[in-house]
């Protein structure tokens, strides 16, 4: 049972309800965690792989516009930020030349291990983020939006989130979303927010990505227990092979 | 510079040097650890997982002659069978099926929340392995080797592990091995030892798997940091799109 969605695209039925969304997706993980044991070291790295994988499929090395496989990666202080980061290492070991924009660390020693990693790799970090978005487009064929995520009102209408915002919207390059585009009202989407060309869904779509109009929507939950899917209704598409992600 | 070397197959050059086997093996692992702050969770998911891959593109589930596809993980007590159980789960949401055995669980909190995954997405595990060869030959497409790997020494004429090797010593369907085969020795490799069909080294080729003449060999050790590749002159293969795993 697959219905078609407004976009034109499909996507697995049930989604996550209208405004248990962050719930849901709280008890997902809650369960992942104190259930399973599976360990926030461990997701994080899953699920930033699972999105470098996204990123190759949506920009294959030879079709990248600009000569260097640049991809800017802009992550926020919290877990979607941190995935950025993994997915920031990914993207370097897949041969593009990801730079990673990250204003605001995070002081939790997991977070700045997964920085460490980054910076020890050579992974340039930018110590500002262009206001002339024009800068940005020259410099690179992508942006990877790992700012907010599910963890919206935290931080949206903070610095330095709120100016990030502010430059995605007028970019004209490629936004790759994780999970939930920053900004994102998670009812309403995306209205007057930022468009992104590639969203991500971690484990499941969340309820705003109906309003998704972007090219390719990925799903990242290969990893996800049966009973997890059952549990929840994630309803999941069906993974090739072995790859850890799909598009709907 | 790729030379090719007694079993037919080819290698790359230099591998890790004779006598230094574990010394180098380690010395990387604490540099990953200490110097880029990986995490244990992190390196035994990646490696567990480039595991589980490498068991499908060796037997890939049309190919399987059992009517299950079936697949035995032996793990040991010590990082190897960490990494065994890591690759079970994913094996698990490759469509396998995956019994693990695991007789003697380390009572790191690590391990025992790779084991509750595992219990949790309901993976039988054996109580105990029958000695009867002919019933593993029967039960499954292949057994997985994640018994002792670099840790030899540790615990090879140790029960239950002596009797482990005595028993995968006999029986007549395939082994993957992770690393270095249970009970090799480092140097001379597996005379009078058990004779993998499959070996996956993890990061980089030690010198024993020169006496590997099994059918594949993959190495895991895309996402290695560039430094450490060069620092440690692995000479790493090429990695074709974004797999974790590549056959020599």
């Amino acid at each position: 049972m697959i219905p078609a969605h407004g976009g034109g695209w499909q996507v697995p039925s049930p989604w996550l309800g209208l405004s248990e969304i962050k719930a849901e997706a709280e008890a997902i993980e809650k369960e992942l965690l104190e259930d399973y044991r599976f360990g926030r070291q461990q997701l994080i790295e899953i699920w930033g792989h699972a999105c470098a994988v996204a990123v190759t499929k949506a920009f294959p090395l030879p079709s990248l516009p600009r000569k260097q496989p640049t991809v800017l990666v802009v992550c926020g202080p919290a877990q979607n930020g941190a995935i950025g980061l993994v997915c920031a290492r990914h993207l370097r070991s897949f041969d593009y030349e990801p730079t990673i924009f990250y204003p605001k660390r995070s002081p939790d020693p997991l977070y700045r291990d997964f920085t460490t990693q980054c910076e020890k790799m050579d992974i340039p970090f930018l110590s500002y983020l262009p206001t002339e978005v024009q800068l940005i487009n020259d410099a690179y064929n992508a942006v990877v939006d790992a700012v907010l995520g599910a963890e919206a009102e935290v931080g949206e209408g903070r610095e330095p989130c709120a100016a990030i915002l502010a430059t995605l919207k007028h970019i004209r390059i490629p936004i790759v979303s994780l999970d939930v585009p920053s900004g994102w009202d998670a009812e309403s989407g995306g209205s007057g927010g930022i468009s992104p060309d590639v969203l991500v869904s971690l484990a499941a779509p969340k309820e705003c990505a109906r309003r998704f109009l972007g090219r390719r929507h990925f799903v990242a939950g290969r990893f996800l227990p049966y009973d997890v899917q059952k549990k929840f209704e994630l309803n999941p598409p069906e993974y090739p092979g072995t790859e850890c992600v799909v598009a709907l």
